[in-house]
């Protein structure tokens, strides 16, 4: 087993052991899910999102997501907020940007959060990671598809590290996840996870997950979405011909059985 | 088999080849069932519903779905924006008015949408579509009742589909769809849909895919209702014993295995 | 068979047959699986919080369910115009004070509510019936957790309801419900119940839907908790070892399944 497999199988039981709690704003759509595979993992999802309590919640948490999946004026304000708040108090940053370059609005809301927030991990699909390093980008909808090409997802994710010194993982066939010095790349997953809605976003929830129970956030963003991929494959294995429905709920199952063990067999991670 | 179930049964290989993006400002309720049903069947949803955003993600849709199901000041504003800006680019809005009837400014926002908005299809309950229709009606919860007589719903979606100019859809134990001209009478379902929540959000989400894929939205509504209804009795003989959690789950599956075959064996279509 | 137990087991029929409409004005975590809980349980569930309509549709339910899980400054005021239509027309008001502790905006919004609307239920883990009760407590996420001592929790239940003359719970290991004179022990769930979000949101649902059906508010708060804790026993045993994502899906199914034959046969209610 190389290193960066090993570190990132270690993650598994501290998530267990700390038990971080998560601080989520984040869509409608995926929320529940999003809480789910937060709890299935062996973290403790907290959604709030009005103004008036965001920065109290992060306050008590040991990571914060940002997801602006259906963001609005009102929720973008806490974003921003609860964000300054984490990091005043060092609590690690997970920013997902869906949709970003789909809307003016969605651009400005991804901006305003890259500049006004530190981040420790940003995470999205190849569209929306080129979009924050300032590449051309074409958006459509806020699910994966073929048009994401992984041609230059490497190179998209080291960009985005390096201009906003975070980690920056570029997720599709292939995820690819760097510092800006190291790139990593993860082979698991399975292409029926593109057909249900929030497999991104869990991956982003998952990553805040293992970023409030390890400072390296390289491999906290490397557990969460080999997590993630393999939760995929081991759904595909045992619900996948009996349609998506299963399939999605099969997700969450082999997450909240996830160990080291099956974590180190499945695993195909390394550095490139 | 006749004519409009060959018609409608070829538009699932439509939109499984176009996958079109369906615009949806809907309630929080249903909103990932309708997204995961939306994916199943082929197509690609994406849900936004920002007054700054809104105009902008319909722009680049293949079809809008308005569901009031939990409306608020807010994203009415952002409906009528929406739809406005449907129109104006010709793309199809399907309106799901979700308890019009219910309360003062339920009814009065099917009215705003309705007079302000060319819609491709309505669809809803009995209760519903009568309401529209400037019938009296007496809506009682959201979920489909007993309450609902399929006695005058072929009337009913024929009298709304005059009053406004496009497809009207009444679904009940019998679906009836109608454009004014034609009425089509669908034969498939099961009992059991009405005890899960946002099937029929789910079949106008369903109809939104398919008039993203298809001009014609007699056909299209007709393939909407006809795919949930066909994927109810499947859910029902697969895992209707087991409970309405595991039938939910087994709809989703159903439309996503759902192919011209499986449509054409089962669909009870029939002009009336 | 004790004559608690005889008195719930009788509410799981009366449901059916009354159908009570269930206002929820509720949080977007887990908003699904409430409204398909109340389903399962052979209610029906209505979702509305715009300040515009809550009024009007609180007036055409059996109960009204509130719940803080994400409260935002927009429903808080429709909460608590809702509570005193529910209050004015002698609906029962059933409120879950989600997190309450974790933030000041939860702690002032709890306070309003209580002291604005008279409640017929009041239901929480420990911490948050603690906070309610004006006693020294530590919440920490919105999950029950093992901090959850439940040492004092039928002297908090009891406290809690003299304090707002209502009927309070306090669910946990084992469930304390009082009405400040009697006090019930209910020893049915399942530990794994604390892996899925929402299992409190959906017991506070079933308690509305039950109190919808019969105005003795203990047993109704009884038979909801206890209809919660045995659908936790039966999807433990039918899915506990697939993992979370089937075991939530499980409690949706025993529900929709359960009857009286199931519940006096697995009821564990005891008046302590």
């Amino acid at each position: 087993m190389n290193a960066i497999t090993e570190k990132t199988a270690f993650l598994i039981g501290e998530v267990q052991s700390k038990i971080p709690l998560v601080h989520q704003i984040t869509n409608y759509v995926t929320v529940n899910d999003c809480a789910n595979i937060t709890l299935a993992v062996g973290a403790s999802p907290i959604m709030a999102d009005d103004i008036a309590e965001a920065a109290d919640i992060t306050s008590i948490s040991s990571a914060l997501v940002i997801n602006i999946g259906t963001l609005n004026e009102r929720t973008v304000q806490s974003m921003l907020t609860a964000g300054k708040k984490a990091n005043e108090l060092g609590i690690p940053v997970v920013f997902d940007p869906v949709g970003a370059g789909a809307s003016r609005m969605r651009n400005e809301t991804a901006k305003a959060i890259l500049n006004q927030v530190k981040l420790a991990v940003i995470r999205g699909n190849l569209s929306e990671i080129s979009f924050t390093a300032g590449l051309k980008a074409a958006a459509r909808g806020v699910d994966a598809s073929e048009a994401d090409s992984r041609r230059d997802a490497a190179a998209v994710a080291k960009r985005a590290a390096e201009q906003w010194d975070c980690v920056a993982a570029v997720t599709g066939a292939v995820d690819y996840i760097s510092d800006g010095h190291r790139t990593i790349a993860i082979y698991n997953g399975h292409k029926m996870l593109s057909r249900v809605t929030g497999t991104g976003c869990m991956c982003t929830a998952l990553t805040g997950a293992f970023a409030g129970a390890c400072g390296d956030y390289l491999a906290a963003a490397a557990a969460g979405i080999a997590v993630m991929g393999i939760a995929g494959e081991i759904a595909f294995e045992t619900a996948g011909e009996k349609g998506t429905g299963a399939f999605r709920s099969a997700i969450i199952d082999a997450v909240s059985l996830m160990d080291k063990t099956v974590f180190e067999k499945r695993a195909k991670i390394d550095e490139i």
